[in-house]
């Protein structure tokens, strides 16, 4: 019987401004990727979704990210690797504060946006944010994807890996760039398909229609349009169907 | 044998911008008011202040402020208090993830500049910065005025009082504002022959010439021009003659 | 044939969250207050409102604000007049530089948020307000309540009034403040039937029932919900019905 | 009798923090590069140098950034194009108004730190920089390096070339990159005696020892420490006394 995870970026609004459905997505989600304000979210935003992961069992994690707001953490930047690491640190403390003040506490790290692409290809900034988890509490595993330098610097740290329905496969196992055309998997019946053969059989189609074994233990999913929210229930209902055990790794 | 605490603010550039002299400091006092981001301080800086606090044996605070780098925090700003205690919340601990990566930890809490002044009168934005050191650790103590609001609102809190052997004082006790003539007290012998006053006797002699007892538990110097951190070892250095045993209160 | 103008508060959104519905708004206005960056807006948006609003010959406001991107602009801030004189100062040209690439311009300041409330009220952030406006260009009128301060210390400039359907109005003719009961009006019916009375007979019933003169010459409607550009939408549509020509005042 | 410019950073402080001394450098140099809030720089900053550059008959430069307070614009963005071409715009349009209100006007624009490292080889962002001057007055000159991609993508506008003294040149005639060995030329005799071969003999002695040519307008001195303002003082006082008339190029 699998066991599977269900991750989502959450909480990130700032001040006015919200952005996707927390609320909803925490009733579909067992793992809560909440944004620590270097991208989104502000201190009420985090101390809100805090409460109400802990209120619903959710686990919750660290989005980490590069200080951007005006660019929502997807630009790429050259942030030296000690400020990096201070950086995450201070996120991640300060997101663990609001979750203890609510009851849970931090479970894990996954890096957001501009840096979690970096980070999958540039071992001096994997190792900086690695450097931080390990000072604050190396029992944090860092959520990523499979042939992320972040396993080659991850040291005695835990890296989990995590797979996407709506994405398309190289048959090397990695995701097709954004810019090239069929990158995304629109159809929802296709994409529940694909999450549940994920969880399942651990495998997914690639483009050249090969089924290739995929590594993983979460599926991320989003949640910024109302047809985005839909669809993760219907994946989390089609997983739960399949007979998979729905659980953090955390 | 009385015993005191010296306190100063540490950590107050930001990225490229330096201010005041943090390493020096540290040699002269027993408690770093330490600033979390909010008016100045960047996850560098903090953690660097941290490791520099901790290597001394210098007890680590909070100095929680307004969101307003703009303004280094001295702009009183009219934030509802569930925001406000999101926002300390936040800052708290994040401080506290740096102490910690660093083998220490945050000991107390003391609010900037304008919101120092405010907490002292407005029992609401007081009980707000309560609510969060509460949330965080019921028992850390905030670092304040005698007569603050923080002593009405602070519930199971410790409120610390602290003296300036720089700042005029009026007869009932209470600081001269800055805004009058004789505010504060130039001359270093002065300023020094009032610190010892102020941990031996627990009095000040006031602006009408009487001397009248203050209860303090900690004394705050400046360190943001050279002078001032040769004042603050003479300080340290007269108590220490007194027979004044320096300890941080926290 | 009364001539009227309809403003509304665009370019609000910041980085990747949105706010209203700016293009549908400047279909409905002939003033167009656009957010500088400083309470939200940034250069993208800025420049995108600017082209929106010149293709349509909608004309720009610098709707300028405290520095207060996490609060909105909405919470009020002890602001140093020379501080604030060369914050509006810097938002003003900025906007205006965004207007003139696009071939248009700025020609009116409307202060925002707690700004605006503030200088009702304080002459002397007022003054600030002004001394920006008078040291860019002293032609440009000042969007501001009867009876605000910046009448006052106006000097040379243009104070421009404004109204406001949805709010109900004291005998004085002053707004009922939204902390008290039935401050705002709901019902779309009456707002219309307000609005047009306003522009046409220039009179409001107050909340005693009695109708009371109000001069105004702009009426402003909001558009950050989808009934709200509806409403807006109505209340031009009854304007023109009822012969007022519509033009912005600048 | 050769024509040269002296540029420099100046209004590189941040609210409370200070960077440089702005008014020594004002009375040394013929080109100001003021900062426009987005690496550093405030608006009561901004106005106060460009009155003091204007009292002194200093020309006005716009030195726009990437939108990096934390990183003092020295980190590396992938800013898309149309985003860094608002962003400059909003800068420079920002900066001119407070140039205009102290009745001067911003004569040219200079990248600042990793935005002008970036123009040299990026035509990308070149050309977005180019998009921005162009929006707003494309009589307006660049300032930056010889070979920059900046002059493949100005179309119109004008390229001025500056130089550095205390740099190390490749025989190829671009600058040594700091991370070498022997990048900055530390003597101050040498620093002087290279200003005035640039400026008279239009040639730099590069690392291998030849005397290579090197076509430039304008040489670049620094301000943050006393020492560099001494340097700077003895640059113009040799180009003075070498007959080089000491004039802006814009």
């Amino acid at each position: 019987m699998p066991v599977f995870d269900i991750n989502a970026d959450l909480g990130e609004g700032f001040g006015i401004w919200e952005l996707g459905d927390d609320l909803a997505l925490l009733d579909v989600i067992t793992s809560a990727n909440v944004a620590c304000g270097f991208h989104a979210g502000d201190p009420v935003i985090m101390r809100r979704v805090c409460a109400g992961a802990v209120e619903r069992g959710v686990t919750i994690g660290a989005q980490v990210s590069y200080r951007d707001l005006a660019g929502f953490g997807r630009r790429e930047m050259d942030v030296a690797a000690p400020e990096l690491t201070a950086e995450v640190l201070y996120q991640l403390a300060a997101l663990d504060g609001m979750a203890r003040a609510e009851g849970g506490r931090v479970a894990y790290v996954k890096p957001h946006g501009a840096l979690y692409n970096r980070v999958v290809r540039d071992p001096v900034q994997a190792g900086a944010v690695a450097d931080a988890v390990r000072a604050y509490d190396a029992s944090l595993p860092i959520l990523t994807l499979p042939g992320s330098a972040v396993h080659e610097v991850a040291g005695g740290l835990t890296a989990v890996t995590e797979c996407f329905a709506d994405r398309a496969y190289t048959p090397e196992g990695t995701l097709v760039s954004r810019r090239e055309p069929g990158a995304v998997v629109d159809d929802p019946a296709t994409v529940v398909e694909r999450a549940v053969r994920m969880a399942v059989a651990g495998t997914v189609v690639a483009v050249n229609g090969a089924e290739i074994p995929l590594r993983a233990r979460s599926i991320c999913v989003h949640g910024d349009t109302p047809g985005a929210v839909e669809l993760a229930r219907s994946v989390r209902a089609a997983l739960a169907e399949a007979g998979v055990t729905l659980e953090s790794f955390a």
